[in-house]
């Protein structure tokens, strides 16, 4: 290799930022809560910050649980957060980001807790984004799962204060839990998932994170083309819908 | 499912164009090539149109093979075909493209003619994304390949001839083979890659295909960081490196 970590250094000194600005350009994209979010809280990134991505199948997103570096693809696996990571590192090239993606299938905000230490505290993330809720209503709608909205509200607070214990700078992401009508989603999800919602929400509000209200960003997209394009099931995103996820999510990225 | 066929062709004749505008807002991205590229030959998007994409590892990138659905993740890889198909399905939700990856790691020209039939005429594509050559001169290079120059001119040109005989109207783009100093290149590779990057160049002109200056993309890259942030080896991308590709591959799509 011809650059090696001194090379670098000295490189991203010498890349002015007119360099950067000649070589950037707009790109339209089909968005998501642009104006209304336009004042909510806004994460600035910083030279070697550590992100990770958290929570359960949708942000997992196929991927392999043996890889374990940061940038890599097949750790990051093929949802939102990999389109996000491969947007932000494009973005930031000096910024040195190193992102992680620890979301399991199937998990509740229980689930996190009981791997937390390994899963995030450890990894000393300056950025923690958390997508978590759905499986907690769906497993108690099928009668798999016991806790109940308290629970909910309860552990994802308990997660929280863990956290900022741990890592009081760290710069927090809470993301909306969300369904639309689906091959696995009538029309009594919404409803009864409000509730989860309206916690995420002052769970983000509570501790001073950022929200990315997911809920409006599927509803938005359901205008012009309906629900199998963004996630035929109601709950997992197809590749449309991940992409949404990831342009949502990278909108309270102000940097 | 809520939404059958019928549904969604109603639903995409209310969406007006107005929705649409108002859920799109400019996101800036490190770009590659804009405006010396400006002028040059773009490809419009038509409903249902077949996109396919067609190369080596780079294309490939950890596809799986055994996925043969449209528009699916593991079908497409995690590189830069699967970020430019998030973007187009994200970008164009009324049009249903069906977009396909068929690259396979360590093709040279003469591989792709072998398996042309199955993995592209019989798609259909309208749309049709090649990007080889580096293995054509690399497995030179190395002595295991006894392709020259000539042969990947000759090959490359009896390919299109094949394609655009069966395929009269699909929309051909060409991307030029690249490589920067890394594990695997040295200063040696850049003047012998020069040939192969003329007569990429010179094929898409003389068929009137687009054409992707990826050299480019990567030398304007390296002015804001490292080579080994963009390519570590040399010749396969990073992250940052795929969606630098994505970026400069969405830039030759006019819709």
């Amino acid at each position: 290799m011809k650059t090696n970590n001194s090379n670098r250094r000295n490189f991203l000194q010498k890349a002015s930022l007119g360099t950067l600005a000649a070589l950037t350009m707009p790109q339209v994209i089909v968005s998501s809560f642009a104006s209304e979010n336009a004042k909510s809280k806004k994460i600035s990134l910083k030279a070697d910050d550590v992100i990770l991505f958290q929570g359960d199948s949708i942000t997992d997103a196929g991927r392999v649980r043996t890889e374990t570096a940061f940038n890599n693809q097949k750790a990051l696996g093929g949802g939102y957060s990999f389109l996000a990571t491969a947007s932000l590192l494009n973005n930031h090239p000096g910024k040195r980001l190193k992102i992680y993606n620890k979301g399991i299938s199937g998990n509740k905000v229980y689930q996190l807790a009981e791997r937390w230490d390994a899963d995030a505290l450890e990894l000393k993330p300056n950025v923690l984004s958390i997508l978590i809720g759905v499986n907690d209503y769906w497993h108690f709608r099928n009668k798999k799962y016991d806790g109940t909205i308290e629970t909910y509200k309860n552990d994802y607070k308990a997660l929280i204060e863990r956290t900022l214990k741990a890592l009081p700078d760290v710069k927090l992401i809470i993301g909306e839990p969300f369904s639309i009508i689906g091959k696995s989603v009538d029309a009594s999800w919404a409803p009864a998932l409000k509730p989860y919602q309206e916690a995420a929400r002052n769970i983000a509000d509570t501790f001073g994170a950022a929200f990315i209200p997911y809920q409006k960003v599927f509803d938005n997209a359901l205008k012009v083309a309906p629900g199998d394009y963004w996630a035929p099931d109601g709950v997992h995103p197809s590749i449309a819908g991940a992409q949404l996820m990831a342009n949502a999510w990278r909108e309270v990225i102000s940097g």
